[in-house]
């Protein structure tokens, strides 16, 4: 199946078993916003749990900080985001559309790209085996011409970028002909520089009110609270401050279902160390951030790291965790070492020192930081792709019949045990409901009495529920059920009073979280 | 000590301690919002984590939801709150300054009232132990002239409110010639209405952006999402929808600590039922709400219901649950029968059918709606004010002394173990450490070397760690180290082997969630 089609396929599955819904749907919708249904809600909460615990739980010098998403405006001045969070925006005079400019020229890059491999596709077919592409390449003219263009406009557009040169942006546009997909037309606006936080107001004064930002990042509340968590926790360096919280970017161009939304979640780890050591220490967070991302068992494979060339003003180191996604290699987790940039930069907008005293070194500075930082809704979105399977299974009268499998690690799984009576009489599901009486305490069951046992399980395929148990007509007598799994499909017999262990042991964080060691 | 100095003395221990900061203190702070410091997050995770689980975990029919704070803008026409969601403002114009003029007519009845109780006080001092408060209040002219004003401003106030009459509101304000309190002038603007909402600007078109709201209150994200829920839950009614999250309010006045923020969080569970059978079902979830806060053990003669006399426009019942804080009696919880009004007007603003079709009666209808919501900051602070205690115990060398104490519920406490070394010594830390490692897997614990072990114990009374264990020189011989608990104080020795179920029992919510039942 085209990697395309599955990604059509997942947010439709998304949609049907409430993992994740459009915003406001019975409105029509609001533009990259969704909300997380009764199984997505599940699953977020477990990501969650499973990074908070294994950062605060686990690391004796990592703590917990919950700070609003409103904060004092002169915030966004000091960590640079109101004169630089911005994106180049351009209007097309006839459709009245708007468009980034940077993605205009990408899409154009992207078009020479397209018909040198048209080229390459038209010589390939003629030459059959014998074809030497990479010998095409390098002699065919029209390649030539087009491999030049697009290196010309890369250039240009590399620069303008550097320079922060709207006008040569437009230029870009304008020379190459970018035409309006919608009206066709080249008749296009300035490019101005559009800035991408939400802002508000609050308060109301006869004055007037305060323009305040809505946080474009987590970071931050960790960052001025510093002092506040260093001094009232008595943490010494080197130690970390872990966050979970919405941030909100008002995107141009959001699209890739949950990948790039306005509304989204960060998880975020900022570790605080002694200048000088924090090349050291973002290649141990960098090797233990992988380690956790591969504990969860959706494949090695589909993880890798994507090192960055070009690094912000304020890192002097920065990687990605990338997944494989339907739509390729996407950053899931950046790992980057923040200098002391953001520190400094509060303390000379607030005019408070804010150092640490290092008592091995005797001296006060201000500590440089590594921050781990995850998108939960990507790490959610990575999950739910990585699980999603389509099979041929063995059917009733041994037909082979399809099924959607959600193959989620179980600790992950929003529903960890489906609680089945075979039939809706002779006391099963009383039965039923007092075994999940006793378990529900433990983890999350669900009790299931509709439809044919095979439908059941299904269902419960979809939403990634690893066991399923039936209580049938023996059951009583031996106090034995039969248990089902959810991705071998076998199925065996086990006592009642077992079941608390054996699918505690499995849907609890403790093993994966030994594992992390 | 007297109430208001408790509340001061609580105020500043969370931000000692690390439970609550203000928000950009470095900057000088933004009014009425908060940040959760290291052991504020874990008590209000620990108290969501309470409440979610009781919900979802344990009811059968109660599932999760999280939607997001941006929702379309129709939504919060339909809910009346564009309309309807006003505080009616006033300026005195010489001091610029902005009031609620609700607020100056309540403060000025509170005058009223004032003036009265001085009387009585002057009188009772008088007359000692013969005095009849009811019988003076009844016959002292003045204080029945007193009296009589405070009926007439209440009955004028009252009609205002229900009439939404803003120039009646100001005429009251000018006919008892309230002065500012800056100023001291009555030189004031006409009323006009205030909206609550933030408000932000979403998208970016050449045709302009989408005004869109900050949610002021969670409960709309589960209304607009009743069909999604019940149709790929396949929920039947009756069933409920729970959802924690953020929501925003302007407040004009906002005060007393987290009790009124700005930003604050609400934990919500809707509850849909077939019409005719709402009564009862808010009869039983006042039961059950009353009995899950105090099954915290925070004292049971802390809790009352208020019934309300007057119900919003949308509610054919409605009750708080108050506790008692340091400034009194306040709302919790809210739990409120809420018909069918939100679901209806969904479905008139949308054009989308919101109905559920009920097998049993074989008829389609608009579900009603019982409403239970908590304030998270405001049960927090609940929780908070109810553990603070201040106790003289016996100290060193049986002198007195008093040390501050949080009694928080071992469940919610945000360290439930402290593992203390007696010395940095022969091996001592080493095998703290290494019970560390085996009990971490399990609860927060905390490792502690610095200071006297008198000295560590109070500092984790002062954050509510409800064990300490200390690892002396025998611990290694008989493998049992000191426990000491919180309130009592008593200590007594364990087995290192015992100490995993030992505290796990006690820090674990099973028992708590049994006791629910």
């Amino acid at each position: 199946m085209a990697q395309e089609d599955v990604f059509k396929k997942l947010v439709a599955h998304s949609k049907e078993y409430g993992f994740v819904f459009q915003s406001s749907e019975i409105y029509d919708g609001l533009g990259a916003v969704y909300d997380y249904g009764q199984n997505g809600v599940e699953l977020k909460n477990n990501i969650k749990k499973y990074w908070w615990d294994s950062m605060v739980l686990l690391h004796e010098n990592v703590v917990g900080l919950d700070s609003a998403i409103f904060m004092h405006p002169t915030v966004w001045k000091a960590s640079g985001h109101v004169d630089a969070f911005n994106d180049p925006l351009i209007d097309n005079k006839d459709s009245k559309k708007r468009y980034r400019a940077d993605v205009l020229i990408e899409d154009l890059m992207a078009k020479y790209d397209g018909k040198m491999d048209k080229e390459v596709e038209k010589a390939a077919k003629k030459f059959g085996d014998s074809f030497d592409e990479k010998m095409f390449r390098e002699t065919n003219p029209r390649i030539q011409e087009n491999q030049k263009k697009k290196e010309e406009i890369h250039a240009r557009f590399v620069k303008a970028l550097n320079d922060n040169d709207l006008t040569e942006l437009r230029q870009i546009i304008v020379d190459y002909e970018v035409v309006c997909p919608i009206s066709g037309t080249k008749n296009w606006t300035d490019v101005r520089q559009f800035n991408l936080m939400f802002s508000t107001e609050m308060g109301s004064t006869a004055d007037g009110a305060l323009k305040i930002f809505l946080r474009p990042e987590t970071a931050q509340g960790i960052f001025v609270n510093f002092l506040n968590v260093q001094k009232t926790g008595r943490m010494k360096l080197p130690f970390g401050i872990a966050q979970i919280g919405k941030a909100f970017r008002n995107e141009i161009v959001a699209r890739q279902f949950i990948f790039r939304m306005r509304e989204f979640e960060q998880m975020e780890m900022q570790f605080f160390v002694p200048p000088g050591e924090e090349l050291a220490w973002f290649e141990k967070w960098k090797a233990a951030r992988m380690k956790w991302h591969k504990s969860l068992g959706m494949g090695d494979h589909k993880y890798r790291f994507h090192d960055h060339d070009k690094l912000a003003h304020y890192a002097n180191a920065a990687t990605d965790i990338e997944y494989e996604m339907p739509f390729g290699f996407k950053e899931v987790e950046g790992i980057h070492s923040r200098t002391d940039f953001d520190l400094t930069q509060h303390q000379e907008f607030s005019g408070k020192k804010i150092t640490y005293f290092d008592p091995e070194r005797n001296e006060s500075y201000v500590p440089y930081v590594i921050e781990t930082s995850i998108g939960v809704d990507r790490m959610f979105l990575s999950i739910m792709a990585g699980a999603y399977c389509e099979e041929e299974v063995e059917g009733k009268d041994g037909k082979k019949e399809s099924r959607v499998v959600m193959k989620l690690p179980p600790v992950l799984a929003p529903v960890k045990l489906a609680v089945l009576p075979l039939m809706k009489k002779d006391g099963l599901p009383d039965m039923a409901r007092a075994i999940m009486d006793d378990l529900k305490y433990h983890f999350n069951c669900q009790y299931d009495e509709k439809d044919s046992i095979g439908k059941r399980y299904r269902r419960h395929d979809a939403i990634g529920t690893p066991f399923c148990i039936t209580i049938d007509h023996d059951s009583a007598a031996d106090q034995t059920v039969t248990i089902r799994y959810r991705d071998t499909m076998k199925q065996e017999r086990v006592k009642i009073a077992d079941l608390k262990h054996l699918i505690g042991d499995q849907v609890s964080m403790t093993e994966l979280f030994k594992s992390l060691k």
